[in-house]
């Protein structure tokens, strides 16, 4: 059975009879003209919207339906985690290839709400539309955040360190290792042990976990001046906070976190590890910046983080290995 | 030029230059991770997507650029004004075809901006995305409307008369002239005199004007029992309406407001005018129920309305002409 098969109003039911009860803050959710919802109390709204298109952001091919939908969400929670905002709600917007089967179509959603549910987002509202090409999955989501606590790209002065969370590369290699079709079954299932590295990479694709957490308790306790998430990789990161913040960066080649299993699997590919896990991109990790003078409000962020360069007066971007100081590469382009 | 030939920032600073300077609730606009606003003081929020793939809900060949840029928004604005909200912000997705003309591309986003500027909604952020097939246009908007008084479509009583804005069919005639080939290059404008039927109804497809005015004053007046806009043709609307109000409505065919030139359109194809009328999508149009002592509340709603039924305690939904009661034609589905 494919969506072609259903009506809208049967499509809305499946997506309904996953979700949670609404919270007392929806005053009309899922089935009027549009939702209605009571502001959070003393915040600020963060509204960010971004679209998975099929062909251009995942192949059906390799990527499970349950990892569409838990992508589609975790992107944009990753724009929320990047301003410092406590997700709030989602607008699912689903644009569907006529020959989509129903079960597909179910475990999007059920990769979805599992996400939403783990951090306290209720979808509100939607669309539904056919689609003559690819499945698109278009995901709007708003958080709350106190008043200028919002964490944005302009801030960083000169002198400031520079800090990533997590690590470097592993989303980009799990991507080529589902392209190379190495990639067992096992590691496309969000759940279960990933024992190998292989595992672990395609899990890091497949199922990105944005960094809400660290998001939040960044802005709620001042700590860092800057900070963005690392959607296009982090040589388009540090590239972009600079330039919103009026500084250059230098970042320390060998400070960054990579894992040795991903060095070694870009190196025995011919390609150069260190180019490769900057200028990959689906890692959704936080890039920030931190007075040297907060770097204690920056244990217990609920994430590894590691210092991995320096704000600068001069406004290059670069990269340093040993005395030897270049230009950042380019970061990945979603467009051109 | 293509959009393929600019960078995504490029097209973004293409937006950006079409924008007024943004009002002071706006702490963050376009070019951060996400949108900040300040919520309107003592109001709820309203808000809803919607989506215009091409090939299911716009052809390219006879629908102009800025056309598409406006009913992008426009189905969105006209989703407020069923639940009565102020217009506040919008957020625009877009998958573009690699081979879309930078011309296009531009005339798109001044459709959609001239219709957001005389409804005072600033685009606040959005997404950019290539297409490996249609072009989509997705636009989320937010609202503001006062607690307890946002138009629902439950609400409708049995004795409750019901109302629809302006005309039916019209836009339906439209889509239908414009894809038989017959409609003038002035008519695909959204300015200048449209002097004959033909033209008229081409805008009214092209260019639908929400009713946000007429939405926003059913809610504060309360003259309203329930509402919703006719996205998907009166037969649906008064469908939804009667199942969501635990109600029937009866709608007497000759008092639907069916422009004679439209009628005369739809007999010479060997159509049935009222169905066609009932049935065709894109009146962006409401219904909306009052109770019979609120008819007073209905004047000056900035829009004509006609009373075209009532609702009954029996919960059929019919459609009577003379003596002869039948049930209702079933309306457009976006989706099967």
């Amino acid at each position: 059975m494919n969506v072609s098969d259903l009506t809208e109003a049967e499509l809305i039911d499946r997506i309904r009879s996953r979700l949670p009860p609404a919270p007392d803050w929806v005053a009309v959710g899922i089935g009027d003209d549009a939702a209605v919802v009571e502001p959070a109390r003393n915040r600020q709204e963060v509204l960010t919207v971004d679209a998975l298109v099929e062909g251009i952001h995942f192949d059906r091919a390799f990527t499970p339906p349950a990892a569409i939908g838990h992508r589609a969400l975790a992107v944009n929670l990753s724009d929320l985690a990047a301003m410092g905002a406590e997700p709030r709600l989602a607008l699912v917007s689903l644009a569907l290839p006529a020959a989509l089967p129903c079960t597909d179509f179910d475990a999007m959603i059920d990769g979805l709400t599992a996400l939403a549910a783990r951090h306290s987002v209720q979808v509100v509202g939607g669309n539904l539309t056919r689609s003559p090409g690819p499945l698109v999955v278009d995901v709007t989501v708003s958080g709350a955040v106190k008043r200028r606590q919002a964490l944005r790209r302009a801030g960083a002065r000169a002198g400031d360190a520079v800090y990533v969370t997590g690590s470097l590369g592993a989303a980009a290699a799990g991507l080529q290792m589902l392209r190379a079709n190495g990639a067992t079954t096992k590691a496309t299932e969000r759940h279960g042990p990933a024992a190998s590295i292989s595992e672990r990479c395609v899990r890091r694709y497949l199922y990105p976990e944005p960094r809400v957490r660290s998001g939040m308790l960044l802005s709620r306790n001042r700590a860092a001046s800057a900070c963005m998430d690392l959607s296009d990789g982090l040589a388009d990161a540090v590239t972009q906070v600079a330039a919103a913040s009026g500084v250059g960066i230098r970042v320390d080649e060998e400070a960054l976190p990579i894992d040795p299993d991903v060095r070694a699997w870009f190196t025995a590919r011919g390609e150069d590890p260190i180019v490769a896990a900057l200028t990959g991109g689906d890692d959704y990790e936080l890039l920030f910046t931190a007075h040297p003078k907060r770097a204690r409000r920056l244990q217990s962020l609920g994430a590894t983080i590691t210092k991995i360069g320096i704000c600068t007066a001069e406004p290059a971007v670069t990269i340093r290995y040993n005395s030897d100081e270049k230009p950042m590469p380019r970061g990945y382009s979603h467009f051109a």
